[in-house]
């Protein structure tokens, strides 16, 4: 069966193309490790035809989203301004014209002090996991850069990266912290950190090294470690996060977590110890985020 | 002329030694790579002997600070509970028997959540660092794990542990920041990041992102980049040791800074642009505190 649309999560290390049927129906799905950073020399097309099993469908219309359109991908989409709506998204994407590629635009706000923040992919997820984009809510992505978005009026009003992803990893395989800890699951351990997270406020440069001296202490077990860090660098992203959350008004914004499901369990659990609740959004995010801007730019229809 | 006393300051990495003259003058200073980390099988007088050039002076007493006296040491100091005099440190040295070494225990606090925070070697430049210990005053001894030491009443009443040099380091060698940054000395990017990092609050995680976005937008110079974050980082551990700073009233407690000479200048132009006045302590502050501890020990007369 011919697809209707090919939409492709086309991020830095790796890539994930999807067919789908005229109702947006998924049916079929290739992913390979043909990230951004990994392709030489622009070669890109071959990439995408590698990625799709050794042929490009002609006629079929093709979108793409992620680190493609940056400035290290095959052709830059430049960033849109928040609040932007999806609408708006659709009618902006980038054209690359042989083969027929659409791709989406990332996405950048500013700050109180100007201070800019970017996303690229998390815009199409976003779009992908809501239920109702007309209510105001927040989407939370979490990953190496944590997004959290604040959707209202049909579309994304601000965002802000927090880098808790990549942090936990570098304390985990490069620092002092790291060398302490042996891998095992400790969710009491876990939950402790959160505590500690949460509590945090300004001082987390000096909260990490607890994970140190309650080791050293023997008030927390080696196996403890890696999940009282992660525990303390979510809650602290949680407690950082706070004025996004009681933005709705005493903390009634509903929350849609956004990826892997294990790490989305993890931050629902640190939420609700901070009396939060958060939904777990779908899994296929992503290409129900791509098929939405596919039918909004009438790629399909 | 045989020394009266040799002082030892013996960390994980590197260790230097101190021969003293009956006044406390340093007579002679060695230093070598022979830090505890880098001992194998305890031999720990070989590494001593090899450090004072080839031979143990016999009948001079010798003193020994730092990580010497952990659990991964010679022989283990077990820390003593601020608060703490100098006197009584003085007086639980833990003693080798051959050679006749003495070695300074480190200290341990404990925060209103009952956390502990430790050091192992700072006691000993604190003392040394000091002009007046009776004087209620802040040490502040930037490194790896900067520590911030409220001293009074002849001794360290508490202290709290940064670890923002670990975190500077990680993020410089091993993060998506690091691979932005190109080395170049970058006078204004690391004002504009300690004032960035004086207003980040409890949103480190969040702020650490700048470094990338910034630079993406070409509001940073990549040359900016990796002194745009050493800044973030020292203004967010300046505002997070702030309720420390304002112990003392009105920010008049004065702040002493001990350790390698470039990084405290950069701690004292982040204190100032804070409005926080601070003085450059001794370069020979742990010489000086070996001495004064061997003297409160009567180990010289």
């Amino acid at each position: 069966m011919k697809p209707a649309l090919i939409g492709i999560d086309w991020g830095t290390t790796a890539a994930r193309a999807f067919r789908f049927d005229a109702s947006g129906g998924v049916i079929g799905e290739h992913s390979a490790a043909l990230g951004v950073q990994k392709i030489e020399g622009g070669r890109f097309a071959d990439a995408l035809k590698a990625l799709l099993g050794g042929k490009i469908p002609s006629g079929t219309p093709l979108i793409a989203s992620g680190m493609i359109g940056s400035r290290q991908g095959w052709l830059e989409a430049p960033y849109l301004q928040c609040p932007v709506e999806f609408g708006a998204i659709a009618r902006a994407l980038t054209r690359v014209a042989d083969p027929p590629l659409a791709i989406v635009p990332g996405l950048i706000c500013r700050d109180a002090d100007d201070v800019p923040d970017v996303m690229r992919g998390e815009e199409t997820q976003i779009l992908g996991g809501l239920e109702d984009s007309g209510e105001r809510q927040l989407v939370v992505l979490p990953g190496t850069h944590c997004k959290w978005a604040l959707v209202e009026a049909g579309g994304v009003g601000t965002f802000a990266t927090f880098m808790t992803g990549e942090l936990y990893s570098l304390l985990r395989e490069h620092s002092i912290l790291g060398r302490l800890a042996t891998p095992a699951a400790d969710r009491a351990a876990f939950e402790r950190g959160i505590h500690a997270g949460l509590r945090t406020g300004a001082s987390l440069l000096h909260a990490l090294f607890s994970a140190r001296t309650l080791a050293l202490t023997g008030e927390l077990a080696p196996a403890g470690v890696a999940d009282y860090l992660s525990g303390l660098l979510l809650g602290a992203e949680i407690a950082a996060a706070r004025p996004w959350i009681e933005r709705g008004g005493a903390r009634t914004l509903s929350i849609t977590l956004i990826g892997d499901a294990m790490l989305c369990e993890r931050y629902r659990l640190a939420m609700a110890i901070d009396g939060i609740e958060a939904r777990i959004g779908p899994v296929d995010a992503a290409a129900r985020g791509l098929w939405r801007l596919g039918q909004q730019a009438e790629l399909v229809r």
